[in-house]
């Protein structure tokens, strides 16, 4: 093994490394036991695995490896920038700020070739143009609510989260599959509302 | 949507909920901060991101998408047939018979041409046979023994590992990568091994 091979898997392995902190940052959804609520990584498989189940139903073709690697990265910047609940108004405002030097960190810690690889990468997750961002933001949305509805609810029943705000933070999962966000509405969302787990206004 | 659409979408989403139970799946591997050991799902995700990263290291090229793919569901069979431990020998030898009888469980869950599509990626891991099940097979060897290495090597002192045990279970972690086995020995046992932590023989 020559020298540049072992400094490029050293710096490799010390991401590999510091990501593993992604483990340590919860999120708000109950897992389907209704007793923990999920963290980053955990969270990222499961939609891994749903893109690579559900990618024929994005509205437009999408390149599912990278859907996957967005979405296996997409929290990494989480790791400096902490977690932002999607109703939290006040944290929302500094999010965009907070992720971008986190970025700056969490891929500098890569080779410069493979660091400026995959924070592309994020940055396309973030600006939402092209159809694999669209796609992974849908998943993104669908996951959480499928797992709120397992659990009866009661993620959105502890926060008190209204059907508007709901509607507001999805008005563009439909971007990236129609289908996906009809069946979630149908399946996920108005069951709730109908129950009063989530604020009708 | 159509029924058809809307019953296929009812299994695919039954899956996802079921395989949501693989957060509750402990391993032996503690993580970074050495508290807590990790799950199924948090090693997976992992492994999926070493992929991406380290493809370019396996001995003969791979298809990246299935073996992150193949990584994500392997260990799926555990939710019906429970983690065996790396060195449990008694726990060995039931394994397999129980995991199969898993697989037609976890992936009959699926519509059938997806449940087909994963239980074969997920017995062409079993097989060891493809360039793509062989790395995959690194990975899931060097991810775990990468952690050990971060956290002093804790969990082979709490099993008493010996240094033969750890090199008959890696007889084959060569075949997916020489490099990354040789920087794994070199660089996460070895020094371990020159601590105690490992017991030489």
């Amino acid at each position: 093994m020559n020298n540049s091979k072992n400094e490029e898997l050293d710096r490799l392995f010390s991401f590999f490394r510091l990501i593993d902190r992604e483990k340590f940052i919860g999120r708000q959804t109950y897992l389907t036991d209704g007793n923990r609520k999920e963290n980053d990584a955990e969270h990222a498989w499961h939609m891994a695995i749903m893109t690579v189940l559900l990618a024929k139903y994005a509205n437009e073709e999408i390149d599912v490896l990278k859907t996957v690697t967005m979405l296996l990265i997409h929290d990494l910047v989480e790791i400096y920038a902490g977690d932002t609940y999607a109703y939290d108004d006040a944290g929302k405002e500094t999010q965009a700020a907070r992720e971008r030097e986190a970025a700056e960190k969490v891929y500098g810690t890569l080779p410069k070739e493979q660091g400026e690889w995959l924070k592309g990468i994020w940055l396309e997750f973030e600006a939402q143009e092209t159809p694999e961002a669209k796609f992974a933001r849908t998943m993104d949305n669908l996951q959480p609510m499928m797992l709120n509805d397992s659990t009866n609810g009661i993620s959105w029943v502890e926060h008190g989260v209204h059907l508007s705000q709901i509607l507001k933070r999805n008005e563009r999962t439909h971007c990236g599959s129609e289908v996906l966000w009809e069946y979630a509405k149908e399946n996920f969302l108005m069951p709730h509302v109908e129950k009063g787990h989530i604020i009708k206004d």
